[in-house]
């Protein structure tokens, strides 16, 4: 999709835009992960989308092994769109967006929340740390190198904190954390 | 920057992707975040990108709140970009999409690992509930109208198992957590 922009970098996040970062490719996820949508009528409805312009996002998403395509009716053009598994795993990145978006970018409060079935707590994108398992911000996050590192590949550094305030997110209060569902 | 194309859109991530959504967007954040990037002629370095397409973001940045605009030296022309609150707060985003492309798009493994200073563990990106504070998979979140709902907010739904196996993400091990940092 974007393969040719990103090309000469050698970094993750780079690779997931060249699957993901065309115009409505994520809103098109989170449709499918949390509006039940399948079928491309549904699609369609929902983002107010020209027809080309879908095809060519859920052709690309079949493509990448993001997207299955199925049939719902005996009409053999009417397909349905299924998330696999890898496209399920895009779930973080909608959820980081919207995060985001609620603390910057919705003044009269979130349009949606999300919230864990049961339980009933909102599910902000923390981030954990592998090891240590405490909430991570960002001027506590280095890079290095990786298995994968080579031409292109960002040199190590850390997010710096330059005094400032830390971000929102970190700041708000986590409290001592339970075992893991 | 998108404002038009997701115009209809009542959603904190289409609310994001506007600001951020544009190609190169997320990487410049990603330079000024993780590579130490704030001159204008490091991004470009950096990126590779045309003069006017930074120009473009590096303002629309500015515009936004995302960065500040500083000078360097005694040349008024010599602008330094520092993230601001808003804009750093945009580290779980980068590290999400960075998420995905390890799992999904880093044959030869990650090209860079985000470590947490001192500790030196991972730093994933797990969906943790804010009120019960487990590790929460897609199957279990669900959406609820917020206050800021209104026209075109989605429909309450959830992120539907259909029997498929957990993203591999939420179904990684993660030992009981500690104390927040």
């Amino acid at each position: 999709m974007l393969g040719k922009t990103y090309e000469r970098e050698n970094c993750s996040a780079a690779r997931t835009l060249e699957q993901v970062g065309e115009r409505w490719s994520l809103l098109i996820v989170r449709d499918a992960l949390f509006r039940g949508r399948r079928r491309f009528v549904d699609f369609q409805r929902s983002l107010g989308l020209a027809t080309n312009v879908l095809t060519a996002r859920l052709d690309a998403f079949v493509a990448a092994g993001i997207m299955e395509r199925g049939t719902y009716s005996s009409h053999e053009d009417h397909y349905e769109y299924l998330l696999t598994d890898k496209g399920r795993d895009l779930a973080p990145v909608v959820i980081a967006l919207t995060a985001w978006g609620d603390r910057w970018g919705a003044p009269n409060g979130p349009p949606i929340v999300y919230r864990h079935t049961g339980c009933g707590g909102q599910v902000p994108a923390a981030m954990v740390c592998g090891r240590c398992d405490q909430t991570v911000q960002v001027e506590s996050i280095e890079t290095q190198p990786g298995p994968g590192a080579g031409t292109g590949t960002a040199a190590a550094g850390r997010g710096k904190s330059r005094g400032r305030r830390q971000p929102r997110a970190a700041a708000q209060s986590r409290p001592t954390r339970a075992s893991r569902r």
